[in-house]
């Protein structure tokens, strides 16, 4: 590693004059400047930012806690998180827990052990440790524990407009699958806010629920294979992820069903999926740019000490293709 | 922040005591232990890696360069690499450049400010500066870059099989989509591989070429429809990717062909996209938990300052679907 006294060497002055035209302090004769600059360019020397952490404690590091990025809509999300970290100079340390409760404590301890300045906490296995006290400011995205800052997509609003529309195209009997979330600590207020609406129109609705491990293996043939075996008569589905849409297209198209005229479909996240079926799936877009900038913007507040608003929520869209 | 002074101070004894109880040095009561260790988990304090890492002059992290997180093949990829990095006790940092040189010239000089401990290239757009000195130990992957260790996919393997299969299924006019990779040191073996087993088998093939705005737009439409257009007579695709292919397969369908009986085609990657499609996708799976594995260890090893090799091919698979 090139060191501030190779450069001293390099320039023939002093590790204090080197100092000083780094942090441009004191007085310095322009042959001295352009002396100590040209070492380091040809050395390829560059500050150290570690050293320097230490004495602002801070590293400049978000750490980003998500269950895992096969699912295409996390993988997005990280991708809106790089981009705004590095827009506020910051850095992104990943992790992904996959629902390791054990793995998540460690990797907070290693965050707090590596002087990340913030946590934005994106999954949903959180247990007491996390509420206990992380001891480094925290914000959370779609969902909630008391005292944290919470961003959230409007579910009401997601789950409102898909009944409308289904309902709007003529179904008149619903199936909606979606993941029981037994972990969160408000209800699922999409569900809640289709099955109301469904009531509203007086339009029956039956809810199936996946699991966990259909979410992480992102394989919902057990239950898609109930929902037509036991539904002969429904005319729309309203899944909660493009990836349960998409598996339910295939089990209607191996089915037989024609889409939409004989089925209706509209799937949730508006990842790449929802654009690559046959058709082209109608969804419920959730604006992940404005979700990871308002995040990101939110932490930075705590970090510098500021007030944050409890709960903030981001408006979705209705994206209407070909499916519905 | 909670130090080693409050610890001392809650704990009764002074910091020298402290700091031999963290490092288990000199002789130690149980009762001493004890009331530090005690004091230690009430005050939720943790020792400062970060003071620490400047005297082993290393962070314990791996960065991770790649073009972006939102097609799903890098998603999987960071995935993996956040895991294979958290089992051998590195943090993972991950820079998505987007093919901005200037970006990924930031983010190396950021790696190396901030004591990154080694890099794991996996972009295409690398310029002149990563190869003159980055001055840290660096993996790359899927490129070649004179003098640094790179694992590869065995791209040659990959279109073999894919001329192999569609020939055997009966095709005789191919067409091969895939991206013509400027930056690339070496040709892109996977279509080569691919043209030469054609040729062996008097099968004619033509090739078009994507550009790196459809790859980062995730979007092809217009090279697709040139495609469909001027090869009436084509029976079989080669797609570079399952996006692509996912796209193929959708303008085949809204022009009335039945796959895979009137066409078939092949994806690349084995992503989620092609188990999502329907008909399922025939594709050729990257093993990229071994690819991932593969670059890990041998960042450890150049780390260790151990020898490395220069090139390390992983193999891939063949998996037969329902779209040939």
């Amino acid at each position: 590693m090139i060191t501030i006294k190779d450069v001293a060497n390099k320039a023939g002055v002093s590790v204090t004059t080197v100092s000083r035209v780094m942090n441009n302090r004191g007085p310095l004769s322009e042959a001295t400047k352009k002396a100590v600059h040209d070492a380091m360019e040809e050395l390829g020397y560059l500050p150290n930012d570690v050293a320097r952490a230490l004495g602002k404690n801070s590293m400049n590091i978000i750490g980003l806690i998500i269950p895992g990025l096969k699912h295409p809509f996390f993988g997005e999300m990280v991708h809106e998180f790089e981009y705004y970290a590095h827009e506020r100079d910051y850095k992104l340390m990943v992790f992904a827990t996959e629902y390791d409760t054990e793995k998540e404590k460690r990797c907070i301890n290693l965050m707090r052990r590596n002087m990340v300045d913030g946590i934005i906490y994106a999954s949903h296995s959180v247990g007491e440790d996390f509420q206990k006290g992380i001891h480094i400011p925290a914000v959370i995205v779609e969902n909630e524990f008391n005292g944290i800052p919470a961003i959230l997509s409007d579910n009401v609003q997601g789950g409102t407009m898909a009944a409308r529309h289904l309902i709007a195209r003529g179904c008149r009997n619903l199936v909606h699958i979606t993941g029981r979330r037994k972990q969160y600590v408000r209800p699922d207020s999409r569900t809640g806010a289709f099955l109301a609406e469904c009531e509203r129109s007086h339009v029956p609705c039956k809810v199936y629920y996946t699991t966990r491990d259909m979410f992480v293996q992102m394989e919902y043939s057990e239950v898609i294979g109930q929902v037509f075996g036991e539904n002969p008569d429904m005319d729309g589905i309203f899944a909660s992820s493009d990836i349960i849409g998409a598996q339910c297209m295939q089990a209607a198209l191996s089915l037989g069903y024609r889409i939409p005229e004989q089925i209706k479909i509209v799937g949730y996240d508006d990842t790449c999926i929802s654009h690559l079926t046959y058709p082209p799936m109608t969804t419920v877009r959730q604006n992940l740019k404005e979700i990871v900038r308002t995040a990101v913007d939110t932490l930075m507040d705590l970090i510098e000490g500021k007030e944050v608003e409890a709960v903030q929520k981001i408006s979705v869209a209705f994206i209407e293709r070909r499916t519905t």
